[in-house]
C-alpha cells in the first residue's frame, strides 16, 4: 500500500533521498492526452530549492526524464515513467540518525518500523524531496486538467503570525499566486519573507498555512461516503511530509457557526444554479456543487533547526542532545505550494477518470 | 469507490435513510475475534437520537441484526453482515427535495449526479442515519482493538462558540467521557446545552468540533506516504457527512508555531522512548511513534433548519423559498461523537491487519 | 479481501449456508438502469436445485429481497444490497464435519485457516450455496449488458466422457441455450444425463466442462497485462467453487497449434475489420477484438459422494472412514452454467464501467 | 489498473518493447529481506533470448538497476524499483503495424483502443520483453520464499504434439527443472527441440504447455471466494502474454472424473495429515492443503511467423498481406518457464504478506 495513490490511476512513488534516483510510475492515463514538458519544467521550478532568502541554497536538479508511457509528446497508454537522478548520493555517514533520532522528523518511526534496515540518508524515504515525483505527476494532471477547463491554484494563507487574504471562495484570484513566493497580498508576503529571515536567524523554523482551490470543475463529481471529494483530497494531501491539518470550505471556522450562516443559499445566475456563499467548499454529500472547491492545508514548521534539540540514543537508551546538520529552509511552506496543488490535481483526475454520472437528466420529482 | 472503505478490511455500508433497511458488510476480519453483542449496543445507543434536549425526540431503533460472519459469538471468519430495519420508510411525498433542494445537503449534487434516480427520501443515501452501519462495525472494531490494549475516546471539542478543554495530549482522559453528552469540563458541557438550546429557540442549529484520541497503538504502525496513519484516518472520518476539517496534533496550530515549540524532544521514561510534549499527535512520517494519537473533527451546523431559507426550483428554473419539515438535531455534534470513535477504530483495525513491521530489531548505524 | 470482487464496482459477498441468510452488496453501479425483477428470477431459478434427476430435491427458495439501491424499479446510485434467508438453519449437528474432514470440500482447509471458529454447517462460507448472490450481482450485470447489445450465454460442454458440440465461435448459438440442461446438442444432453443417472446409483458424482459466450462486446476492452480480459474473467470465475480450469478461446489445445493455425487472420466482412477464425476467443493483448469472447470452465464432481471415504480424525490424528449424509447433487455443471454466466458478466460490466478508451481514432502510422 | 498488481504489495510495470527503457516498482515489501543480486540475474537469464536454436539470436542485455528500495543487500522498507534500458530503440519505422495488424498480436487492439497513440514499436507495452520486469519482481519474490522452505519450479510440459512427463504430483522434483530448456524426461525435451527446428524451418512456430509446482507451502494460505489461491494465481499468469489456459490439479480433466477418482483421500504420513493424490493441485475451497500447489499454463504459438499471412489496411479498409520482418523465437515457451514460476512467486508472496491465520487451533467439535 503505502507509496501508492488511486482507485482508477494509479500512482507509485519510489525513491529515497539519496539513492540512485526517485521517480514515479502513473498507469491507467488514457492515450492521446498531450504532454507539455517545457510546462512542467516550469511547474516543477516552483517547487525547486534555492529560489530565495527563506529557501535553502541547496542545488537540486529536479529535472526528470521519461521512461515510458510518451510518445512524440503524447500519452500512449502505456504507464508513465519518470526518474529524476540524484546528485547528492550516500556522501557522509548517516549512522547518527539511526542512532539518534532527529524530533519531528520519521528518524524513529522509521527505526522502529524498519528495524534499522531503512535509509536514514537525508530522511530516505520520508525526504520532502519525494515530493518531487508527486509533482510530477501532479503537473501532469494539472495540465490534463485545464484542457476541461479546470483550474487549480493556491497561495500561502499564512507563514507564523502574518495571514495573507483568503481567495474570493467564488471567484478565486488563480491568475495572481503564480509566483514562487505566491500571496494575494504583496504586504502580506513581504512580511512573511522578514519573518522567516527573522526567525532563521534565531537557528529556527516556521509553518504556514496554503490555501487552495479548484474551479471549473462540474457539478456531481465525487462519490458519497468515503469516496468523496473530500476523503479523495484528504488522503493524498496528508501524504505530503508534515501536513497536519485539511479544511475544506469553511473548514474547522464551521464548528463555531449557525446553520443559517454555514448554509449556502441556491440561487441563479446567468441561467446557471449557484450558491450565494460558499462555505461549502463546493462541495455537499462529498460530491461538487459546480462552485470553486476550496481547501486549507496546514503545514507545521521544518523540524530541521539549526538549534541544539534534546533527543535520545538509542543503542545506549539514554539522553542525547543533538544539532542536525546541514542547511535547511527555515520554512518549507512556499515551496510546498504546488506540491498542494499536485496533489489536489492528482485526486480530481483520479476522480473524473472513474466519475460515473447518470447522464440522462430526469426530474422525477416534477413528473 | 464510493461506500467501500479499507486496504485490508473491506468494508461495505448500504441503505437509504427511508428504504428498507441500513447495513453493511466488513470482510476481511481474522476468525476467533470476540463479539460482545450487549456493548456494541451500548455503543450503538450513544449515537442514537432521543437522549436529551440537544437532539431529535424521532425513536429510531438500531439494533442490528447479523446475518453472517458471526458464530457462537466469535468471528468465524466469513464477511460479517448486518443490517438495522427501518421503520419510518417513505411515508409521505419527496418529491419536493428532488426538486427544490435544500441549502447546505447533497439534494442537489446528488440530482446531478444521478439525474433523477436518486432516492431524494430523507436524504437517501447520504443521510446521517448511515453513520449507525458505521457504528457497528467501528463498534466491533473498537472491541478487537481493546484486546490489543488500544482504546478510543471522543470528546465534543466545542460548540459553537464554547470550548471544552483539551486532552491532556500525553496521557488523554478516556475514562471521563464516556457519556451521552461528553465533555472534560462539566460547566462546558451546561454552556454548550444552553448555546444550543438557545439556537434552537431561534429555528438554528449550531456546529462543533470533536476531539478524539487513540491510547496504546504500538509504535511503527502506518506506512509512508499515501499509506500514513493521518491518510487513513483522514479518509475515513470525511465520510462522516458535515466534516469539514480533519486536524492531528497540534493541527492548524502548527502553521503558527516554530520549529523549536512544535518539535517534540524525545526522552526516556521508565526505560521507554516517549516524546515531552505531543505536537505530533502520536504521528511522525505517518507512522506512531508510541504516544497518543489525536485528531480534531470539526462538524457544520445541522442542515436542516426551521427557518426560511432561499433556494431554487430546479424544474421551473426560478428562485424559491424553502421551509425544511420535519423535526432535525438542533446540532449533531454529541451524536457524531461515537461516531467519530467508530471510523477511527475502522482505519486504525485496517492498518494493524496490513502491518509488516520488521521484528528483528537491529541498528545497522551503530554496528 | 477475500469474498470482495471488482475494480471500479465493488461486489462483497456474505454468508454461511445455514446462517441467517445470504446476500451480497453491489456498489458503484451508476444511477438509471433498470431493474427486471421478474426476469432476475428466471435466471436465479436456473441455479436452484430440484429441477430434474440430475440435481438434488432439496427446495431452496432462493427469492432475493432488495434492501438497497433500487427505487421504482431502476438503480438509485447507491449500494445495492439483497438478502436471500436461509431455511435450513442449523438444523443439526455439524462437529463431525469439524473433526472429520470430507475429501474434496474446504472442510480441512477452513478448519486450518480459522482454527476452528469457522462455521462447518454445511459448508459455511464455503458452500455452493453462495452462488445464489453472485447470481443475483451477475444477473443484474447481464441484464445492463444486455442494454448495450452484449449478450451471455453457456452450454453444458461436456459431462464425463459425453462432449457437447461446441459454440461457432463466429457466431455463437446463444438462443439455443437457455435452458435447464442446456446442450447444443440435443443427443448430447440427452446422454449426459443418463450417465449421471448411471453414476449417481453407484453412490459417486460426475465433473463437467461449461463453455460460455459472450456477443455484442465492442472491441478495445480490457487493460494491458494484469488488467486483461482473461485476467478480470478468471479471477472472478476461479471464485466458484470446483472449479479447476479456466480457457479462453483455443485453450490449452493452442498448445498444440503452430502459428499459421491459431494466428486469426484479419478480414474486412460488411465492412468490418473481423477475424477469420477465432482461436483468440475474441480477445488479443488483454483486450477485445470486436469478435465473440469464448470460454471453457472445468467444474470437478461433487465431492460429497454417498460412498464411504478415507479421512482423519484431526483430534484423535487417526484414519477415520467418513460417509457423507444428506443428498447431493450427482452433478453440479448443470446449475453452474448460469453461475458462470453470472461471473463473467460481472467481470465484463465492471471492466466496461472503468473502461477508458481513446475516442479520437487517428491512425499515426497513415499520416 | 491495467498494468498493476497485487493485494498487499503494489507491482506496477512499465515501458515499450522499443522505449527509454521497461522496469518494475515493488511497494509494500517488508524491510530487512536480503536480496541476492547475483542469483536475480542468474533467474532472469532463464528469460533471456539467445539459449539456443529455439530461441531468437536477437541479443537484449536484461541487467536491471535497482534505483531504490535496497541498501546494503537488504530490502529498507521504501518500494524498489528497478530499470532495464532498451538498447534496440526505434530503429525503423513502425507506421505499417499501425495500419496492418499482425494476426496473433494485439496491434489491432491497442490501435482500437489507444486510437492511434500507441506505442507500435516492437509491440510496444505489449510486448513479450515487459516480461523481464516481472520476473525482476518475481524473481525476488523467489528469494523471500525461499527463505520461508517456499520452493517454485517448471518445466516444459509440452510443445506442439511432445508431451513432457508431468510432476510427481505428491513430490514434484524440483531439481530436475533448473535448466535453460527444463523437461522431466531427457527425451522429450530431445524430440521437442526438433520439433521447433522442423516448424522454423517452415516459416513457423508453435505452443506449448508449462507445468509449475510450488511446495512448502503451509496449509491456510488464500482466502474464500475471489481470494482464493487459483484466482489470485490466474489473474497473474493470464497477464503474461501469449497465456490461453490455466489449469489446477487435475484441471480440465478433473471434467472427465468421477467423485471417487478426484476426491483426495485424508491420510496421516509422519504425523502430519496429507492427501492420497493430489487431485486438488494442493488447493481445497481456495485455500492451500499443505501438499504441493500444482498448475498448468498453456501457451499459444509465437505470432510473429515469416509466412505471408493475411490482414487488412486500416486506413484503406482493404485486405491486405503482411510478413512480418525480423527473427523471432520459433517458441516461446522455454523462455516463458521462468515467467510463469515469477507470476507464482508473486502472487504467493502477495497472499503472504497478507494471510489472517488464526493461530489458535481450537477444535469446535471435540469440545
Amino acid at each position: 500500500m503505502s507509496s501508492t495513490y488511486g482507485e482508477h490511476l494509479k500512482l507509485s512513488i519510489f525513491g529515497q533521498s539519496h539513492g540512485a534516483a526517485i521517480g514515479m510510475t502513473l498507469d491507467g492515463i488514457p492515450a492521446g492526452l498531450p504532454v507539455d514538458a517545457d510546462a512542467l519544467q516550469v511547474f516543477l521550478n516552483r517547487r525547486a530549492p534555492g529560489q530565495g532568502d527563506w529557501s535553502t541554497p541547496r542545488k537540486e536538479e529536479d529535472r526528470p526524464e521519461f521512461l515510458s508511457g510518451i510518445l512524440d509528446g503524447f500519452t500512449c497508454g502505456a504507464p508513465i515513467a519518470a526518474v529524476i537522478r540524484n546528485c547528492n548520493t550516500r556522501s557522509r555517514d548517516y549512522s547518527e540518525l539511526r542512532d539518534c533520532p532527529r524530533p519531528g522528523h520519521a528518524d524513529y518511526t522509521a527505526q522502529i518500523k524498519y528495524g534499522g534496515f531503512q535509509d536514514a540518508a537525508g530522511g530516505g524515504h520520508f525526504s520532502g524531496r519525494l515530493t518531487a515525483p508527486l509533482c510530477i505527476a501532479g503537473g501532469l494532471c494539472k495540465q490534463w486538467l485545464a484542457l476541461k477547463g479546470i483550474r487549480i491554484g493556491a497561495h500561502i494563507a499564512g507563514i507564523g503570525t502574518v495571514q495573507d487574504e483568503d481567495f474570493d471562495p467564488l471567484d478565486p484570484q488563480l491568475d495572481a499566486v503564480d509566483s514562487a513566493f505566491p500571496t494575494l497580498s504583496p504586504q502580506a508576503g513581504k512580511a512573511m519573507q522578514e519573518q522567516i529571515a527573522l526567525v532563521k536567524a534565531h537557528g529556527d523554523s516556521l509553518g504556514g498555512a496554503i490555501q487552495c482551490a479548484v474551479t471549473g470543475l462540474p457539478a456531481g463529481l465525487g462519490e458519497p461516503m468515503f469516496g468523496g471529494v473530500e476523503s479523495r483530497i484528504a488522503s493524498i494531501v496528508y501524504g505530503i511530509p508534515a501536513v497536519k491539518a485539511v479544511e475544506f470550505g469553511a473548514g474547522s471556522q464551521a464548528a463555531r457557526m449557525r446553520g443559517s450562516q454555514c448554509n449556502d443559499p441556491f440561487i441563479l445566475k446567468n441561467g446557471q444554479i449557484r450558491t450565494e456563499t460558499n462555505c461549502a467548499g463546493g462541495i455537499l454529500g462529498g460530491i461538487t456543487n459546480g462552485m470553486p472547491v476550496l481547501l486549507r492545508v496546514s503545514v507545521k514548521p521544518t523540524p530541521s533547526i539549526a538549534r541544539s534539540q534534546q533527543s535520545v540514543s538509542l543503542s545506549r537508551q539514554a539522553p542525547k542532545s543533538l544539532t542536525v546538520r546541514g542547511r535547511h529552509d527555515p520554512c518549507i511552506v512556499p515551496r510546498a505550494v504546488p506540491v498542494v496543488e499536485a496533489a489536489a490535481a492528482i485526486a480530481i483526475f483520479d476522480m473524473i477518470l472513474g466519475n460515473t454520472q447518470t447522464d440522462r437528466r430526469k426530474n422525477h420529482g416534477s413528473e
